[in-house]
């Protein structure tokens, strides 16, 4: 168990992807002295796209020190890059997090806080060209589950967000304690950041 | 689109899961004319297992007419089975609704309340012996990844209750509908319930 006491930020805003949360915490919660913290810009409630709400237990300022940052995607994420406070805690919270992770559409906020200049980066696959549209300076990866780039880790859409989290845990643990966790929750966990797909679904218009 | 309005009532308690809740909201959150309603024994925000608190908006006692009905597993089933309230509810409710959806070990729920009794059932394959001791009126399926029998669905640990939600969606709107879906938030749908891997990983000593 080579897991140090860490402390994970997730990111909440009105309209954030239900899952691009829970199924990352689904797994960050079982990792050993690893402490959550839900962030928002107001303490208390915040409505997902699909409708239940999560508690935020801090605001942007209230919030301790990150050691890591999870960026989740949704609609919110629209009205979001027009936040300069949201824009300005991303920058100054990415700078001292060791890493920084985003689900889905959670790619194009960091992109337009310019954190992931000169970065590969991916997205959902369904809304790309808005994401791309939020930066020129990001290497982005049209095909791939997740993308690491340094201290960086990008996942394409919602679902894949448990498969970018389970290989974020397997670097804080290791990979044999990463692959019981996924067979506790019985999920199948898909190992390869490069096998996408939806990349080519996206791409058909019969699957559209 | 074939949906009518409905309502799908969850069940929350402290230590749910959080995965068996936000993994099915995630995809019954697009559902047309469906309404969503967290119920719990008090109303405000109840913890999960892995520590991220939902809102409950009405107690057991104020939550409308119900059409659907899920019950998330979790540690929390440990002290809900004992929970003499909360039994009666879940057999008044279970009576009223249409369909009634489980999770992990919320079929121990199902089955200590009675409402399985005469019906096939399946749980998570780590804690089946546990769930299995609630109730020995119910025929326990141990290997598959969901059960429908009647108006009762229970899918296996954790992750599997997104697999069961989206056959419930091929029924409640169509298979095309609840195939895009899955393809939207670029999940990998496991579409036969039969299908298990967890049960021999369970059996295997290997993989403990």
């Amino acid at each position: 168990m080579a897991a140090t006491s860490k402390t994970l930020g997730v990111l909440l805003f009105p309209q954030f992807e239900l899952l691009d949360v829970c199924g990352p915490l689904e797994m960050f919660g079982y990792v050993p002295d690893l402490t959550i913290h839900l962030v928002a810009e107001a303490e208390g409630p915040v409505p997902s796209t699909q409708g239940p709400a999560l508690l935020a237990e801090c605001s942007l300022e209230q919030a301790p020190a990150l050691d890591m940052l999870l960026i989740p995607g949704g609609l919110g994420t629209r009205s979001g890059i027009e936040n300069e406070k949201l824009m300005e805690w991303i920058v100054r919270r990415s700078t001292t997090a060791e890493w920084v992770l985003s689900v889905c559409t959670g790619s194009a906020l960091l992109a337009r806080a310019g954190v992931l200049d000169g970065r590969r980066a991916t997205s959902n696959k369904l809304a790309f060209e808005w994401v791309r549209a939020q930066s020129a300076q990001v290497d982005w990866v049209d095909e791939a589950r997740w993308v690491w780039d340094g201290k960086y880790v990008t996942s394409s859409g919602v679902a894949a967000g448990i498969d970018m989290s389970l290989a974020v845990i397997e670097r804080l643990v290791d990979a044999e304690w990463a692959q019981r966790l996924a067979r506790q929750v019985e999920y199948e966990w898909q190992t390869d950041p490069d096998r996408d797909p939806f990349h080519r679904a996206a791409k058909d218009p019969a699957t559209k």
